[in-house]
């Protein structure tokens, strides 16, 4: 009953860190969609029930494998409600404005965990089923996955320039500045 | 006498290692420039003498320190052949061309090496004396600086998204495609 168990068992942290081992292992393999929270269940060896107890709906599992310190979807919600020509320069300001915030210590772990891991970990399904999904249901054309994909190329390098290489003065310019100098190249991805 | 050993006592691989880790430390915390000779050798305990011995000039001891399988000053040649209103294509060309070779897997190795280490270890004195001094000395404009940074972290995110990450459909762009759409953004970084 100390705090740091908050009254729960020690089985139960064990079983979620096996449910949590399982499900960053598939969803890296399979990706977010072709993983099932059965599948997940048992490579975990537990009943899928418990999964969704723990850690609700397969979406919610996938935030929690991240380690995320907080949703991913309000970034969305925010891109969403954003006009479509200003969405390039959005981007730059949502994702600065998070990655300038508390976060940025949690952030830089999480990036350097799973760019270490075998084809990036998690990123892969993040970027391209959470994040690019989302942009390119918007975007229109052929080659708008092409294009979407080089969206996602300009942010990450943005974010390794000013937070983990510390590139200076990419480390120096203001939110306003960088969505105003990367905002255009994002633009010309998002409308082709 | 060993062929592993190509005849060598252990003691040279001793001090080669330390002069290499001393290197690594100083570049990384302060950058080439500097960084001298004299302060790896007095670092490493050996005699400045002794470092250029080993490994020839100060660049040639970066280049070493990095562990880069060719000397990267040919992509600086190249790259200084190339009429400026093209070399927004041909960074894309030059760097993918050598990313896509056998160089591929080394690179990823020294890319996910220097990411985990603080700050990004010999990346920031890599891009930021190696590559951008060079790049930034053909551009003009008060703001030349922060666009040669942005060319940097197109870059970076490019090959982030295509080696390591390895993104669909960033993947399986061929080379002329990938310098066709991201060339321009360079070039507008470049020209301001």
């Amino acid at each position: 009953m100390s705090a740091r168990r908050s009254g729960r068992r020690p089985g139960d942290t064990d079983t979620k860190t096996q449910i949590l081992d399982a499900a960053r292992e598939l969803f890296a393999a399979n990706g977010i969609d072709k993983t099932s929270i059965r599948a997940i269940a048992a490579a975990a060896g537990v009943d899928p029930a418990l999964v969704h107890h723990y850690f609700g709906t397969k979406h919610q599992l996938f935030v929690t494998a991240v380690e995320f310190p907080f949703d991913p979807s309000v970034i969305l919600d925010q891109l969403d409600a954003t006009e479509f020509n200003d969405l390039g320069a959005q981007i730059i300001r949502t994702v600065l404005t998070i990655w300038d915030s508390d976060f940025q210590s949690a952030g830089v772990a999480i990036l350097r965990s799973n760019l270490a891991a075998t084809d990036a970990g998690l990123l892969r399904p993040f970027l391209s089923e959470f994040i690019l999904a989302n942009i390119g249901s918007r975007m229109t054309g052929n080659d708008a996955a092409k294009r979407a994909g080089l969206v996602a190329s300009q942010v990450i390098g943005l974010i390794i320039a000013r937070y983990l290489v510390k590139l200076e003065p990419i480390v120096s310019m203001s939110i306003e500045e960088a969505a105003d100098a990367v905002g255009p190249t994002l633009q010309r991805y998002l409308g082709g």
